[in-house]
């Protein structure tokens, strides 16, 4: 397992590269279900060359992935999660504030999670046997703090509609941050600067960041408490478990 | 004025340096006026240490800053407006996207203005007389680019509750961005990443971005496109003048 994981941790800044390399290129730009949920040219060619790297080292692994509609049981023996490009506008618009992210499970358990922060060069590793780190340096595990004195990240549209009741929660917090992107929101999450995170995502937007959490006090969950399906786009929270009943009072009993 | 800019661009990197060099040390914390307003030591420390080197230099110019209530009429002489850390919260939680700002008037005519972002090492400088930079690097002057294809960041307290109608424009966007800082989200709109910035904001917190945005193509307006007050704080928007027209048609007609 040491071997797949440093090849995971070598192979995504490999596809980092790449992307910084084409980024000068003219990107095609397609609309793939509506508003804001773009994909470019680049997310495919990414997607293509993470899988080519895989297959050529584990020609037998499984891969479930963002493009392409390539898919996989997660819970049926070795599968690679992969989101190429995760917030595209964001590489699109700001070029900046993507990532890369992959993960590894074997019979439905994760063995490791990885985010590349691309732009930042800032890599997000480990989980299962791994430590969690950033770069090398280890990340800490999760330590009481107060809602008061934290800022979450939300996505915007659950915001402003109050899905799920997240504005009760979110306004007994410090602030709320939106960086229009999973990875770039969980790493911030994972590195203790955010508390918690919601969205309504997939599942290779979120399996990297929930393995790796496992490992430090996080976990991955619907807004009303429960694992996720893995296999439709749900809302979901990341946030520390110590504080999973205090958060599921603010939102519960809310209509949708 | 060019020696002028140039003691202002080293003064502020020597600033940055002076935060860096204290963030392990314990910080006061202490609430302003209320919920997210908060001040540290570092705030009032990072200040002085501005207006020492001011003073040190240009003794007869007046100042106008953000902490222990130091102020001059902003159309009267040659003013320094200084905000010693524009961000707190993020200085606070996160340890990152917290900003430096001073901006330089004479007679109420801004003759430059700087961003430092301090963690990231980016100086956006300029106006007046001097190119827009970025770390000297020119920064573009705005180009036409549709809302549907644009990022706005905003306050999150004006974005729930329609503040002026904010909604029905950043409904037409293709999303909506929260950084927690002024300056962070402005250097954005200098940068050409984002298209515009909402928030309630005070002058220290807008005049450095005002005077180079002017250069660029970029007003700072009230909500209803009128010329700010310079004195209270204000609701604001930072926006590409050729889109006044087509912004303040969203905005208006709307009861705040």
């Amino acid at each position: 397992m040491e071997n797949k994981y440093h090849f995971a941790c070598q192979l995504i800044r490999e596809a980092g590269q790449f992307i910084k390399g084409r980024m000068t290129s003219d990107l095609d730009i397609e609309e793939k279900s509506g508003f804001g949920d773009l994909v470019t040219n680049m997310d495919r060619e990414t997607q293509d060359f993470l899988i080519a790297g895989i297959k050529a080292r584990y020609p037998d692994d499984a891969i479930l992935a963002e493009e392409n509609g390539v898919t996989h049981d997660i819970k049926d023996g070795r599968v690679w999660v992969l989101d190429p490009i995760d917030g595209t506008v964001n590489f699109i618009v700001l070029q900046d504030d993507f990532c890369i992210m992959m993960a590894y499970l074997e019979d439905g358990v994760g063995q490791f999670g990885l985010i590349y922060q691309v732009m930042a060069d800032k890599l997000y590793s480990g989980g299962g046997q791994f430590a969690v780190v950033c770069n090398k340096e280890p990340l800490p595990v999760y330590q009481e703090r107060q809602l008061a004195q934290s800022l979450f990240a939300c996505n915007s549209r659950m915001y402003a509609q109050n899905t799920g009741g997240v504005r009760q929660l979110l306004d007994q917090c410090l602030g709320i941050r939106m960086y229009g992107g999973a990875g770039i929101s969980m790493s911030k999450v994972l590195s203790g600067q955010l508390l918690g995170y919601f969205s309504r995502i997939q599942v290779w937007d979120y399996m990297a960041a929930k393995i790796m959490g496992e490992g430090l006090g996080y976990c991955l969950l619907t807004l009303d408490g429960q694992e996720p399906d893995f296999k439709t786009r749900q809302q979901v929270m990341f946030i520390p478990k110590a504080k999973l009943t205090e958060v599921l009072s603010y939102l519960k009993g809310v209509t949708i």
